[in-house]
């Protein structure tokens, strides 16, 4: 891909020479945008779908370092990896920056139905959970619909495990019982809470994610079983059977442990201080290769920063690759990065954090007047279909900067599949395909490249972000 | 259901009093159906879509027991239960006929990727493969395509653990690296066979299924593991990795057990000897729940069954419900069928295991004549959409049937999830759907009864059966 690059470099060096040696064009509130950018965005696109080079580069991170829980000497090795690669990319400021992480430790578990047969139930843990005994709890199990179904039947929790089956609509209304179910169930007396895992379609597949804690109430085991096993649990109780489950995890959470964001750039020639930052959670959870969430998104800004840089196009404003760490189970990375760059003036902050599928553009959150300016940018999108910009859109590690109003982006994609996968053993390289994440580079690529390169940044709201 | 049917028997039996008194009808060799045989199929088709009967039951049969393998506890268990319920039900002869059966045990197994980073890998062995030795077998990996690259490089095999990497096209042309694969490897001096899961859709998801040995080739373990670990190990050596896995199998083979194949009917009431058999088969592989395969098929044809009794549907020939034993790993349920029933005139055997989905008609293996009798009965069946009669069709359980000339044919469904399931711990209850199982049941009652009924047996090829 290198070799291959650099003489793509030369020739689009002479192809643009005309266009590039031409005075900056500036970006007029309506009409076309320059012919200058028209060309350039046409070699991006026609450069990022020449090669696989974003899959086979996810292929080389996942393949080599696994899943990158932080606290994971995985992650850690990954990191290293991305690191010298950048440098060989030839791109600048290639470096880590420290950022203090939690260590969960899944250890070994296991869920084995006792009553009415006996059956193993394939389980995850989720992250932050507690361990069970070393004998494990074995306990009938109460299978409740919701919030309300288990106040229905609160009487019933005490010395229970309860199980949540509660069918997925959206992932944002579903998970909060992920997140949430322990602390309801510890709070009726519940001795371990089980969790239908978040998803819609399922082959025996538990999904894992983070749960929490609260302080004034007792913590206890929680973990995802599957949907099957769930649906099934849920008819032997209404045929009135007794159930009884053993659980055992062996869950730890260690002291937290040094990690590292992951960034390179091409610094800006004329305002180096000002920054368009893209990028993906460099974190996965601790099982499949977290390849879809979110190898993919870091790969994907990572080779759209690399792409210009291979074709010489250096803009204006310092355009910036992040690998955020901690996305998954703690959020430390953005908030860090957000403290590490208060000096800088960040002009727009985009995320890939929805699998890298067939792209349709971005969700946009930030002032109507940078909307429209965005909005035309992505008109030189309409050639690949990635030129639909909706109002509303981000990404967790972006949130920080975001609350300090600056406009922020996350990549809109097929989302069929993605919650098929998500936090699952199956997010894997071949849930990808190679055609639809040279897509997403080239989606990422224009946008940043022209955003970071227009006369004025966009204009933020006078009064913290329009929705 | 039971006391639902009943009435509905009752006000079936007003409805149909004048057609059902009127002289039986004559199938003309063209033109409409008798106006008799249309009013009784438009009376099943209504009963059986009137509630969830066939779904219930496969819950009840399929939660209780689980996966019925050959030769285990679970499998005498329901056989012992359908035998009970189908007393219940009201049909004749309700019976088990033994059948000896092959006994193997799957035990723990495991297999972990040791090189170029640690991975357990989820993993199924394959049904009559041998364990390893207590320790497991550790070595490095050579990944095939097929066979004629297997012998490309039958020099690097020796010693190593050959992986089948067949991409899924048809199941009858991939699964011959199922059954054949250990073999193919064990010529070339592999220590162990493992296989790329047969299945176009995967989430980590290993498949079970039959495979063989020769005497005279050294029998080494064989397992299944996923597409997705598979395809990651293509990947390691493309890039030049060495791959070191340990596998780990404890599979035992024990004696033969008695097992049996269970029947209920209703008895012609002019021809008794002469019989239509439907069914599927009660055993399944050792995990998920055998649900689509084949508890589904056999509940059809079971609750089809039940339909006419409770319709009060007695037709001039047999309608028999077989539920054969031992399709998956031996076929011997077929074959005892066979033997046990030669004093009998099959004019018809149906078969469903492709899964009860949304029906579309029937695969049919026969004389022509027979093919157009039954294409006319089929008619009936336009209403539901399941009227579309192919050429060829049966099942294994009644291949043995069928090779004696008897007219046979195989329910045709929607397959496209199928193999996704087939042979996993995901083939669960919750794949299948009420309505669908319920057109299933109209399907195969609607054709047993009419031609059980026929004035005249569905004529036979003069030699042999015609494709």
């Amino acid at each position: 891909m290198q070799s291959r690059c650099s003489s793509a470099s030369v020739v689009l060096g002479a192809v643009l020479a005309t266009a590039l040696l031409a005075a900056p064009a500036s970006l007029p509130a309506q009409g076309a945008m320059p012919d200058r950018y028209r060309a350039i965005a046409g070699h991006i696109i026609e450069s990022a779908l020449a090669d696989s080079a974003a899959y086979e580069r996810l292929g080389a991170l996942v393949d080599r370092f696994g899943p990158r829980l932080s606290g994971s000497d995985n992650l850690e090795h990954a990191i290293d990896w991305v690191i010298a690669q950048m440098q060989a990319d030839g791109l600048e400021k290639a470096h880590g920056e420290e950022v203090l992480v939690p260590v969960w430790v899944r250890g070994e578990e296991s869920a084995t139905l006792l009553e009415p047969r006996v059956r193993k139930l394939p389980l995850l843990g989720l992250g932050a959970s507690i361990a069970t005994p070393a004998e494990g709890i074995t306990a009938p199990v109460l299978v409740v619909n919701d919030y309300d179904d288990l106040t229905a039947h609160a009487a019933d929790a005490k010395g229970k495990i309860v199980l949540w089956d509660v069918p997925f609509t959206t992932y944002g209304e579903t998970v909060q019982y992920r997140t949430n179910g322990a602390v309801a169930a510890a709070r009726v007396g519940a001795v371990a809470s089980l969790l239908r895992s978040v998803t819609p379609y399922s082959q025996q597949t538990p999904h894992t994610g983070a749960m929490r804690y609260e302080d004034s109430v007792p913590r206890i085991p929680s973990a995802a079983i599957s949907v099957e096993d769930t649906k099934m649990l849920h008819r032997m109780q209404d045929r009135g059977q007794r159930i009884v489950v053993r659980l055992q995890m062996s869950a730890q959470t260690l002291p937290d442990r040094m990690s590292r964001n992951v960034m390179a750039e091409i610094t800006g020639n004329e305002r180096p201080e000002e920054v368009v930052v893209l990028g993906g959670h460099i974190d996965s959870w601790d099982v499949g290769q977290g390849a879809m969430d979110d190898g993919g998104g870091v790969v994907v800004a990572w080779q759209a920063v690399k792409l210009l840089h291979d074709l010489g196009l250096r803009a204006r404003r310092t355009i910036r690759v992040v690998g955020w760490v901690n996305e998954e189970n703690g959020g430390r990375g953005g908030n860090a990065y957000r403290a590490a760059h208060q000096n800088e003036r960040h002009v727009l902050a985009m995320e890939s954090d929805g699998g890298v599928f067939a792209p349709s553009g971005f969700g946009f959150t930030g002032s109507a007047e940078a909307m429209a300016i965005v909005q035309r940018v992505a008109t030189l999108l309409a050639p690949i279909g990635s030129d639909h910009i909706t109002r509303g859109g981000g990404g967790s590690d972006i949130q920080p900067l975001m609350r300090d109003g600056v406009p922020g982006m996350g990549l809109s994609v097929d989302g069929t599949r993605y919650f098929y996968y998500h936090h699952t053993d199956s997010d894997t390289l071949d849930k990808l395909d190679p055609r639809e994440m040279a897509l997403c580079v080239a989606t990422m690529a224009v946008l940043a490249y022209v955003v970071a390169d227009l006369p004025e940044p966009l204009p933020r709201e006078t009064s913290g972000p329009a929705r």
